[in-house]
């Protein structure tokens, strides 16, 4: 496979990417039907960030984090650098130079599937990472990747310009066509929300709010005051 | 088996399930001889928080929550859910919608042995989880479980009305029966370490403090000023 | 094999020790050639302690903390206590009791390669701990161990007397021998990096900085405007 | 908790417990509403072996076997020993000589969510073992546990008396009083998988043979010549 | 995401398909420049297999398999089922019934992101499969996915209608374009070894075989007799 | 860190050295107090491979295997080389040539902390290996290690001529010095293992062989003939 640098990314509309952030991994994982999700191992580095934006690619070797300096030159404010593996690693590929250099040319952030350094440098910076690990083991610059092509991220494929949103939950992709048509569908699942939490607040249980009483006993579910009425 | 919702749950008193609540993990599962703890993978997802309640239990199924509705009923002031899977699951089976409702009905929090998501939410809303994982992993309402039957949580038998200690560092199950006793226990071993605490602060050794010299060295112990002396 | 405990143990110079600690541990793991890293599983049990200490050490059974009493004896202000275990364990074999012990005497912190408990006590008393695992898991005190003898900890050799650097980061070791020369590497390091930062902070590209532009090429990395040229 | 010995285990019929054997593992969990599994992580330390049984259990603590040795007594013939841990633990903590007094007394093999040793002597021996690790490392006889009291094995609750069907597809626990009609119900399996085999070996798909092309529609999945035809 | 079924699928030409698999794993690992691996976890249900087919390809969820049935049409002799997951799952989604019909159409082999069972008939049936897990736990038939789209599997890419190889090594996917390319690198790395295994087993060292003493000695590696030379 | 070649290595004598290797791993574990046992993650490529050998060892980096090229000149008949890693790794870093050549020189087998490839090959030769991971993923020969140092392997230190016993139960390492002692009690072992296994095999119980049942009582064992009578 030849290593490559991609030069040109189309981006989705920068207000459906900012809006897709705000409502957050849980509720767009659910308004595009459940996919898009990466693996639970991926972690943020501290707590309460939640950001989204387009997906800017790299993919690199073990312990080899070259093509992160490569991937700067890709970098429009407003995207997020999704880093992908070869091979499985935890190497720290990432610290505060690198972030330092992200961060001023307008990346909110980091998606990586290894591992990160100088964790209390990005924390202070409020650049904020999701990792597989937090690690010190630095790396060599030494075997050529690529830069913008699809990548795999711990389970799913991330291809450039998609929209990466990541918070507390976990991180998700969302594909660049159908950006608009998943904020379609989390706007209308935040409204419906809304009404749902101020009557469970209320008291209400979920089993009469989503009218469940009827199909749990169609479904066979049985009440008894104690198990020994089974026997 | 059939899918049952038991509705009795006898609990043990009150005080006493606030009490053990108070001493914590570490103490509790001591004072039952180091027994009833749940295994180390369970942790809170915030730090800081410190309950003690009766268990109300759920057996749900991979990636299917619908019976977190049914145990809704369950919740007495005071409860904590319980939740067992059928099979090992990281899935996001709980969210910021089904904590508005527990805490509506007065739970103290929730352990439950898959995923949790939303947790910026329950972190705001002081709603304390003890998780296997954290994700946005959405789930179905398809398969029927069983509510208030025993479950094993995290390699521990928790049944309904037993008491649940949880804190930062894990959660420990206390049966309903033996639940006044273990907090006899509880409270003289929080007696004995005071004195020791203020004993070690000032300087004294627990080699001392615990008159360790002396079985030690009939265990065999050697004191040497470097190792090229037992060559 | 004899269980003993090792009076002596020589230390590097204090300056040199409290120094490294300063530059924490993705510094120093770079300026000894990217060796002496323990394996990322060591994690802290708080965010933000950063400390250097000379090691003194104990080497300990699964389940049994017998000598972490006796290592007690042999710590001197500025010493960091690295537990290594002769078998794989995550049991809690280190609590506040045993912690208010060991800041008395002037450790610094503790490594250790299992869990510890009472991190909520531990955090409020700021005594950091790297572990394996957080476990309320109570431990005995019956088999006899050896202090102050080489111990493996996450994958290192840790001799009595090396420096141990610890902080978010994880945990680097520097025989004690070439602690001063490491220390020189890492000023150095140090030094160039505060020039980086502010060049890449203007927008400056790594690129060009690191005058990577020309040894990409040479390995042959190629631009194009879309993956379609390559067809 | 005290430590006990429980001298009676009823047990479930002779012939239905060997021929839910017979039916093995996949089969027999099918047929209890796909209940009843250990967690895959229960692996057979040779191929090829299929037993079904009674279990005997015993609870014991992490390194230590001594009740392994009491539970001896406690063996009939046709009895599978089942052992839990109070922890999770990977000691090999039964060997070669534990499996001749086993074998002498009648049973038919282990599940223990710990390690084993001499696996090669337990090959030529024929004395099937279901374990969660092998391991040479040795076990101490010094902490009582119990024997015949519900034990938890790789998250499923085992009851002293109930049936265990074990093979290379895993570990499954069927309740004593429940054999009689999950095996009527694992006949049923079988008779109905023997003609669908054969029509499967003819080259009859799936999706003719079970009539699923028509939900398969009704589900909305598309057919199309290529994924350009979707754009 | 539309759930589809791809009709067309374009394979290499069998002759190069069937002879990739004769090289191996590491083989056409190597000769397509060390890419293309599936994560090591990936391993076959028993030894000695070693196969090389066209991929047709499933996307599935956890705990469903409706859809190793849809893509059952599509198998032409010569190809590998390749079955990638939305979410980590080791459920036992195959067995020997799916088996039966794969291999009636023309099936080589299985892999799949997720648990197998019944590996018992399978390893009867000489039906090789590479997966994630052995577990007998059943699945249901409720939830679309997709047949002959790009899939995910153990950190690799697989499109329909590439070559894998799999072998007692684990398993490697080969893009269709380059088949042709990959297997003449693949000769020439056999030629050259045949040579190599010649002389080392003469008992040439590789030192002197591949000419290492020079680079060693540039790059700095020093002879001693002891390790106190270097004090 | 200096890296070299330290020439000279001492080994115990080689009768002891092979009969150690004839009692294999549990018996040898045991003879020297239950120390020097490897992690169990330590598996063999096949089972039935016993081999007792001298440590000639090698530190290397991941991904990279030059230095096990420049370790094959210091091997002599009836060593086994051990190979550590700088970090953890799962690489194949060795195969059927590098395996052709070792046997070649005399060695008697390969413990390495990471990956192998070529595992039928190696299997045919009747060269085994106990590894931590079967991988094809190749690797670089770029960066130095060391050879004859002590090193660190699945948790145990290695030094140089220390013996090596591997077989199934897996690797456990006797220092040089006290091969003979360990040897010893080896053979006390084994005498007395021999009665005791015809006792069992006889019927009589572990209990009465080993005389438990008083001291179980004493530490407050209860008979019982049902779990009621606790109540």
């Amino acid at each position: 496979m030849k290593n490559v640098v991609v030069r040109n990314v189309e981006r989705a509309p920068a207000d459906i990417v900012r809006e897709l952030g705000e409502h957050g991994v849980a509720t767009v994982h659910e308004a595009q039907g459940r996919t898009g999700l990466l693996q639970p191992y991926m972690r943020p580095i501290y707590s309460g960030a939640r950001i989204g934006g387009s997906a800017v690619t790299a993919l690199v070797h073990p312990g080899d984090n070259w093509m992160l300096h490569v991937v700067g030159e890709a970098i429009r404010p407003g995207d997020i650098v999704v880093v992908g593996l070869s091979a499985a690693n935890t190497d720290g590929m990432f610290g505060d130079l690198l972030a330092t250099s992200y961060q001023a040319r307008g990346a909110l952030g980091l998606v990586i599937d290894a591992g990160v350094r100088d964790v209390r440098d990005l924390t202070e910076m409020a650049f904020p990472v999701w990792s597989k690990a937090i690690s010190a083991k630095g790396t060599v610059k030494a075997t050529l990747g690529s830069v913008n092509v699809p990548v795999v991220v711990a389970g799913q494929i991330v291809n450039p310009g998609d929209v990466i949103v990541a918070d507390d939950d976990g991180v998700v992709v969302v594909p660049r066509k159908t950006a608009a048509q998943v904020l379609e569908a989390a706007r209308t699942r935040v409204a419906n929300e809304e009404t749902k939490r101020k009557r469970l607040a209320a008291g209400e249980l979920g089993l009469d709010l989503y009218k469940m009483r009827e199909p749990l006993a169609r479904a066979g579910l049985v009440y008894v005051d104690s198990l020994d009425e089974l026997e």
